[in-house]
């Protein structure tokens, strides 16, 4: 079952494998062959195994996980080799981290002059976000029928946030419905951008970054190379937007208004999003020539931190500690449960936040009972361990990763934030992984566990760790 | 009642006092003036406390946290006066910064020369650490009579660890043996100090600093001072007796070998020091003459800060990045639940896994039950909840303090471990609050807020989070 997955998955990346190749034919670029040759291999190789009839045609809730992890790694192997045939990234590991950097949407990025790639090798970086921003086998199941109550654990596994609600009764509507909006927003930015007058190949390559809350660039100086204000207003704008819920643009579509703005999540997301700017404003005022430009390239810069997605117009790593310990802050915080974006999501926030009351509470009258309620709902005790264990976990993985990087011997500010800016598939950190840095020159080891904690953040921990423990494979046979 | 219940710790505090006085007499010192006038102001001011009688006999779980917190801050205030009158340190909030160092035994100095102090003041200082470490309410516990269901409350509150288990029906009896054990260690401390040829009143600082975890020296280079390996192996060993549960002791004196030996936090706890100590020994090899030295050295460093005393004999500092990553997380795992020792306590550790475990077991098969066991007892849902909660406060009281701390705009390195170096009660930290260096170049706002955390540290945030909400005090006139 989890074979006949992964080679629905295979054809599914041998058919978008065929956009870049368009691509490289309108600009005449000899890279394309090497996209050919990798779109002929996989859907060979899917093709075979879609032949393979599933056994069983059940799928338990640990198969689904097993299955989404699998395919994120698949995806990512095949996704690198175009990048090291066409000989644009020599090395295979290099182009591993690079896919991988972009199917989770991190951003984070080995090449060191990004200008330099060819248009179809920047394409496909681009258009891998857009893919892995949504997820893959929401795709999948978007187009390929599978039986009802099995979807779910796939859509449960890849979905970002701590609790998945079916929009629609049927599991195909849902992950149609949730495509289309994404489609949406993503061509009325697309359709913002020319009107600034950007050239419709950078238009489409940042749009699919900002969708996926990515962050690749074509330029080295990232949005920075466009001397206009309005290109990154709407840079700020859309991914704010699309590190929103997006549920509540389905409440929108439903015209349940209400409900849409009566919405803790998003309160929390905006407000913490306006003090954030709003303090680190106050910061970083002395050093831009007016209030505004200050507020401009703070807002663009949290917007950016925020979400994930880790576009920069200005080498934040320059600013004082308080304002870069606030982006570090928001680094771990993330973006709506249910958005495009990684990190620990605003709503598990809320839920420590509320535990944590609840407890104090039971500390000083032991004898009441309090329930936790989010938006009016009761959050079962489920929810809430489950929140506290992947709490637990990610910082287990956190402090894990920090000591396997520490051996590299870089200073503590680099090491810290570069797991952080993978773990939480934000892209850069601060010192050399800073803005105007690359993970280029790490060690092989430092890339391999990054590459993991990219995929740890990106399908929120469970996945790759039932993957990685040797019981699950035990069983399983 | 709480009021009565500072007065008494107020003459407890004047009893004490008079340690240093007779320090000072036998110096000739005129630094001990000082510590005789707040002896006197501090005995008036309790007994005249002591003698308002207490309107209600009851004391509930709120109340206790609040007696506790309050009476720390009036030892700290009060025990910082004789500092500043006898002008060795001359401002007043240096003086509590370091007196609460002192009690909460987290060893943080702001005096650039130790050495240049009155004898009186560093025994006072060295004797701080003594009495914080087993507890002043503990102290009072065992002499001061308060009617049996009440007194678990203050122990509850002062107690470090996740659960508090009476070992003697009567609370009374409990807390006079806890202290008898204590003083029992501290005296055998001396008698090896003093085989080694280590002056006497170096062995009683030493000692009293190693029992409370405190960390306090009398020396700049600390235990770097003495250049035999016999003191520093003592030092050593008795560090980390002090960091194992007193309930241990307590065991071995109860001949029950089988339940003290089969206790899996004091595995756990050497298990972390024997580990840690191998991968820092590999790590740091090339930078000491022989394996010998390099074993003892970090053995030494390795013990210091898992008990979160913070006594050096190299600079560690220096170290590659590794070995400080593995600090670092020693520093916040800290020692085991019941000792002397400070940050999150290896128990916590132990909960916060299981935990973990569980809701992965439930993930893959979500229709079992777990039960969570600690040494083949349940730990009930309560305890677990209760866990996570201190977790989640600890990281947002860490947060909130880095963030403030960064206003100073120090290195990374810096601001990080100087709030988990006073919030774990530790001492010293990386990079400017190094082993070699001092928190007197610290702003004002600084030293406030890492005294907060040295006392959130030792009083496990509950206490000093619910005197710090306005809640507590709106309901409780």
């Amino acid at each position: 079952m989890i074979l006949y997955i992964l080679g629905s998955v295979l054809m599914i990346e041998a058919a978008f494998l065929s956009l870049p190749l368009i691509v490289s034919i309108l600009y005449q670029e000899d890279a394309g062959f090497a996209f050919f040759l990798t779109m002929v291999g996989a859907f060979i190789a899917g093709f075979l195994l879609t032949l393979l009839k599933p056994k069983q045609k059940v799928l338990y809730a640990k198969d689904g996980f097993i299955a989404v992890a699998c395919s994120w790694i698949l995806l990512s192997l095949v996704g690198a080799i175009p990048l090291t045939l066409s000989g644009e990234i020599p090395s295979y590991l290099d182009a591993v981290f690079e896919t991988v950097s972009g199917f989770t949407t991190t951003g984070a990025s080995i090449v060191i002059n990004v200008e330099e790639l060819s248009h179809c090798t920047n394409f496909w970086r681009c258009f891998t976000h857009w893919l892995g921003g949504m997820g893959v086998l929401v795709f999948m199941l978007a187009v390929v029928p599978l039986s009802g109550g099995q979807s779910i654990h796939l859509l449960r596994a890849e979905s970002p946030g701590p609790s998945v609600s079916k929009i629609m009764p049927r599991m195909r509507n849902s992950a149609g419905i949730l495509y289309l909006i994404y489609l949406f927003l993503t061509v009325l930015q697309i359709i913002c951008y020319l009107l600034g007058h950007m050239p419709l190949f950078d238009s489409l390559c940042h749009a699919f970054a900002t969708a996926g809350t990515g962050g690749f660039g074509i330029y080295a100086s990232s949005l920075g190379y466009y001397n206009s204000y309005y290109l990154q207003s709407v840079t700020t704008i859309f991914m704010i937007l699309f590190g929103l819920n997006f549920n509540f643009y389905f409440l929108l579509l439903m015209r349940k208004w209400k409900l849409a703005v009566h919405n803790s999540e998003i309160r929390c997301y905006l407000g913490i999003i306006a003090a954030s700017i709003f303090l680190i404003t106050w910061n970083v005022l002395p050093s831009f020539p007016s209030l505004y430009d200050a507020f401009h390239h703070t807002a663009f810069t949290v917007a950016s931190i925020i979400t994930t997605t880790g576009f920069a117009t200005v080498d934040f790593n320059l600013w004082p500690a308080f304002s870069k310990a606030i982006l570090v802050c928001l680094m771990v915080i993330g973006a709506c449960a249910g958005s495009t974006g990684g990190g620990m999501k605003v709503s598990r926030l809320i839920i420590l936040y509320k535990a944590a009351q609840a407890e104090l509470q039971r500390l000083v009258h032991p004898n009441t009972v309090k329930v936790l309620t989010l938006d009016g709902k009761r959050v079962d005790n489920d929810s809430v361990r489950g929140v506290l264990a992947f709490l637990v976990l990610y910082l287990a993985v956190f402090v894990f990763s920090v000591l396997l990087i520490c051996l590299d011997n870089l200073d503590s500010s680099t090491t810290i934030t570069a797991v952080l800016a993978t773990l939480n598939n934000i892209g850069p950190g601060l010192g050399i992984v800073g803005p105007t840095g690359s993970y280029a020159t790490m060690s092989a080891l430092s890339k391999v566990v990054l590459t993991f904690d990219m995929l740890f953040g990106r399908l929120e921990l469970f996945p790759m760790i039932l993957i990685l423990l040797p019981s699950t494979w035990r069983k399983h046979s």
